[in-house]
């Protein structure tokens, strides 16, 4: 749906849940802005309201979409308890670039989905609000959207936040891990955080104890309350990445989410090939120290249900990692975009964490 | 994400979820099944494991995207209370199909979305089977999907499905509803129930007493329980109209949802230009006249909260009537494929109920 509709469905939601739409009408206005911020050339404008009309770049050879859905878990029960929603609308679309960009794609366009057994139109203007400051950082627009309300469905004051990317690349240059060799690199992007994965383990142990919160984060050289630091940004490593597959330089590609470095490394590499990896090659933020500290957690299991500092992996050949570093810190990307050689591409199958 | 990144995903989220894999498994297996028996030929297959690619089919001048998300509202929890999931995959998909039919055009692939607060692998091969069937039938491919479970998000035995449709359609071949001129003819396709919207009301005038689910539905001709009559299909109304796009006959559509006829009937019409519509023009299904009846709801309440038997509404020009009504009896739509001339284009705005 186009901007209008969107604002349309928003208020009609509004409206049926019987809120003030004075308050809603605030919210919409700024809705409306931020939408409309995103909007890049391809975006079709006035033809028709219910569906949202993208125009497909031209020039491909043999134009491929990638898509994909998801969700941010329950970070925004964190997001909820502590405030920042606009941080799990930032999430969630930087979660789902990363997740196209391992096949090499380009992102186009994104929608949102925002649910709830009650709409509050500053939550939903909050989480909107950073959907859309992330789709104008991605370079795509936020094509369509749709909220929810669910009585019943939901527990009161909780919601749930989930979207969908649409990207292009060209067909000859998907990236798949095919060429991936024994012997190559294994270069990574920190994460910073738990990016969104691992929330429900987390406030098992953190908010078994309400105070665990708004406690200081033991280690956190930010100085941050736990609840700050496990509401660090997903970050987006297009801006880092982009360069480097326009130079041809990446053979394969993980986005470390759900199942963590065992769960997520093999899907980059062909099916005879595995992953040494060298814990202590990397600094893992003390956020995983004081998770695993709370819950006695074991290395494996810590290491399946956490990324433990490694948010993106980057599958490279021997001879073009000195390039890769130098493009990496040419690129737009910001401080965090630090390299670690963290292992190489082995025989046989699965990590062998080491 | 590809077939077996969805079973991988819907695997790790069970796993997650400590259920037991032997059930997981068989419900996988399903899973696995139905959604590769969606691929159509547009899928690229055997290319990485992130998301899922699709190739664009080539031949149109100026390729155009057309992208809708989606929900089922609170449908989900009628579904949940009469074991009839798979129905609500249904509606999910076909929901969305016309919701970017009503632009012209065409499906290419869906991304779902399953959440709740514990997973039943059972509970997401049901409502996964039904997408894929409506899929299947929309000749569109399930190119990916979500399952996520969040504790303490969702109410115990309650779930969301939304999803997310993309489809293309030449750019001059985009309905708009620019050509529609006064006295033009509103043909109406029935809804055959409440499609996906008005469910909160519904819940709240049919739950207000456990009887009532289980109840028959007073002079209801199919002899079906409120219940039964309350998961009446949204119908996909694709294979009625395609013929109509091919053949240029259609100067606007709307599809009937949240907002009813008032609510959806102006977005395909010019800003200057209004319906009249006939009350009795068309069969009123005698699960609203309940509905009416159990609230004592107004008729302009009504029409606002429920389609009122009209699925979806063609704008076209008096001399295309008997053309139209030709090529939709041609048509492979079912029996249901009936049309109504509920009113005509007037100068004015909005909807006037005559």
């Amino acid at each position: 749906m186009a901007a209008g509709d969107l604002q349309d469905g928003k208020r009609g939601a509004y409206q049926a849940a019987g809120v003030d739409l004075g308050a809603a009408d605030e919210a919409l206005g700024r809705i409306r802005a931020v939408v409309a911020s995103t909007y890049t050339p391809g975006v079709v404008r006035g033809l028709g309201a219910f569906g949202g009309l993208f125009a497909l770049p031209t020039g491909l050879r043999e134009p491929t979409l990638v898509a994909s859905t998801d969700g941010v878990g329950t970070k925004t029960v964190i997001a909820t308890a502590t405030g920042r929603l606009r941080q799990v609308g930032r999430d969630l679309v930087n979660h789902c670039v990363n997740d196209i960009l391992v096949q090499g794609a380009e992102p186009l366009f994104f929608l949102d989905y925002v649910a709830s057994s009650r709409l509050d139109p500053g939550v939903v203007a909050e989480v909107v609000t950073g959907v859309a400051e992330a789709c104008r950082e991605a370079g795509m627009a936020l094509l369509g959207g749709e909220t929810a309300e669910m009585p019943g469905v939901y527990v009161t004051g909780q919601l749930d936040v989930a979207g969908t990317v649409v990207g292009i690349v060209e067909r000859a240059a998907v990236v798949d891990g095919g060429s991936v060799a024994e012997g190559d690199v294994l270069l990574a992007f920190e994460s910073g955080g738990l990016q969104t994965n691992g929330f429900s383990l987390a406030r098992h142990l953190v908010l078994a104890s309400e105070d665990r919160l708004n406690a200081p984060l033991p280690g956190d050289p930010a100085g941050r309350t736990v609840g700050a630091a496990l509401m660090a940004e997903h970050r987006s490593f297009l801006p880092a990445v982009r360069p480097l597959l326009a130079a041809g330089l990446v053979k394969g590609m993980a986005h470390i989410t759900g199942g963590g470095l065992p769960g997520n490394l093999p899907r980059s590499l062909p099916a005879h090939l595995g992953a040494a990896v060298r814990r202590g090659s990397w600094p893992v933020p003390a956020i995983f120290e004081h998770l695993v500290a709370l819950g006695d957690i074991g290395v494996d299991d810590a290491y399946a249900a956490f990324n433990m500092g490694v948010g993106f992996v980057l599958v490279v050949s021997p001879t073009d990692v000195d390039a890769v570093r130098e493009l990496v810190a040419a690129s737009p990307a910001g401080d965090w975009a630090r390299l670690h050689e963290i292992g190489e591409v082995v025989a046989g199958s699965g990590v062998r964490l080491e």
